[in-house]
């Protein structure tokens, strides 16, 4: 059994309101340091493949097909056995 | 400037429909061996901190303030230069 840790976060170009969001509450609870806030998802994906190898080229497909949108996003993973 | 990378995720014994969900869409696109699926946030939170004590003493704050719901969630982070 591998565990997949996937990060999906938008592209750096492309506008973030629910991080600029976030930044405007930190900032009005008194964070004041606070340059920029961006905001992505992070998965877990825990899955049965025979092998590392295997496993990555499956959350690579995953990440192409449906955990990501290739338009705004971006994606990085890292597998481990689990 | 330090730059903190906020990871929420929902504490192990609490439900995770958006997981379900995802997971029941990775299946039906032919990924039979996905076992499970939880999901999660992932901030980049950028801040001028004289050092990094200090950033991490922040960022610890935030998340207990604004950025983790403390009754479902839990958090880690690590702060880097940037």
């Amino acid at each position: 059994m591998y565990l997949a840790k996937v990060y999906v976060t938008l592209k750096p170009t492309v506008n973030d309101p629910q991080g600029r969001t976030v930044m405007g509450g930190l900032k009005s609870l008194g964070f004041d340091s606070v340059a920029d806030v961006r905001i992505g998802k992070y998965l877990e994906v825990r899955l049965g493949e025979a092998n590392r190898a295997q496993a990555e080229a499956k959350v690579k497909e995953m990440c192409d097909k449906l955990l990501a949108n290739p338009v705004i996003e971006q994606y990085r993973y890292e597998v481990v056995e689990a």
